[in-house]
């Protein structure tokens, strides 16, 4: 695993650097690195875009020049690419976020993701004395994304690399056990039965049921409810019925 | 494949709006359909950072009910869900945004995905209404994300639904056929003959360089360009022999 800093070089917008802040914060980094920032007093919209982080990333931001930036770190360079400069694909390789994440994975170094300017990005000189190049894949007819929009889906994908341990269970779906569900089958076929569906058409029926619960999985709660609620209809039929 | 429609509900900056409509943009949706929304003269935030958004999605966007919208569309709420809301979790069984993109691509339906206001995002009795819900895995300690940001990050992870045709070449990385490689192989162990490299080293010596082409996967450019650059280092060093 790769220790990872964020990088922003000659931003305009203080806003711009608050929002990467935040994002940071959301996806585990803490280390941003400021070449040629602009003034970000308190009351600026960098402190007002960055969420909690405004109590340590912020404030913690290191200035740095981009000669120790290309000198001390392993350095990914993040810019648009677009159907059109093609002479840029022959003269970069380059990885999209989802490559990088593998990639800062499976090594360790410590790593700078750096981010251009708002307009014009990163100059050619500048990628030039980077070690590697990322791109977002995106529309073909307009593939330029905001900065602060293309930093926080780069840090969304490292989020394996940088994140402990996210905020959703590790099983995010909590399906109902498999017994558990073939009780709602037995229930609904009792249903079946009690309501008087025709004879010939229950295990079609039924099958059909079992298509929709094998495509939603449902959880324990779920499966408990509707087996309940057929019980009672299935019951309430039966004593209709005496 | 699903028609993907962007609602957002009760939101309070136009700029938030602005943002959203970008990235739609460049993940290839146009249908942006708004709930109660703020006013958004020309001259607001909205337009301000909607880029090449501010020509069509931001002017064509729709104002709709909440009522319409939870009766006409496939509706996927996008929620923050932090480990404290134990009970949402079991009331609410919920997706990631890469689990929500393989499900839409395998089914056909007119989807609204539902972004909530900026601080309590969807109310209880809105997310009751909705069909899916949708969370993005973020940092336990601070999985809250702001509204543009949590957008931008599910319209990335649908770009395969919605967008055509990306930027990006398929083979992103254009690497030297393996013949061209092995050239450059050859040529390196003409340079170390030519340099007087110890014999006995020059096995492991060699198999070293082949350890790192074989991880970086050079270019066509690159191998030709090293391939060159050791033959006129091989020749100098065998004319000075002479």
């Amino acid at each position: 695993m790769s220790d990872v800093a964020i990088a922003v070089v000659d931003a305009e917008t203080p806003g711009n650097i608050g929002t990467i802040a935040r994002s940071m914060k959301n996806f585990g980094l803490d280390d941003l690195l400021l070449v040629d920032p602009p003034e970000l007093p308190r009351e600026s919209e960098a402190y007002g875009y960055a969420g909690q982080a405004r109590d340590d990333i912020l404030p913690n931001a290191r200035e740095i020049s981009f000669d120790e930036l290309a000198d001390e770190y392993h350095t990914v360079g993040c810019t648009a690419i677009t159907n059109e400069d093609d002479r840029k694909h022959v003269r970069y390789p380059f990885v999209t976020p989802g490559e990088l994440a593998d990639d800062l994975g499976a090594i360790d170094a410590d790593t700078a993701i750096v981010f251009g300017r708002e307009r014009v990005g990163l100059t050619n000189e500048e990628i030039a004395r980077l070690d590697q190049v990322c791109s977002i894949p995106a529309s073909a007819e307009y593939p330029v994304l905001n900065l602060g929009q293309a930093a926080t889906i780069v840090l969304y994908e490292l989020r394996d690399v940088t994140v402990g341990e996210t905020q959703l269970p590790d099983t995010i779906h909590d399906r109902a056990e498999q017994s558990e569900i073939e009780g709602l089958h037995d229930q609904f076929a009792d249903l079946l039965d009690a309501v008087g569906h025709p004879e010939e058409k229950r295990a079609k029926t039924r099958r059909l049921f079992r298509r929709v619960l094998g495509r939603a999985h449902p959880t324990g709660r779920e499966t408990t409810t509707l087996r309940g609620l057929f019980r009672q209809a299935t019951q309430r039929l039966a004593d209709d019925e005496q």
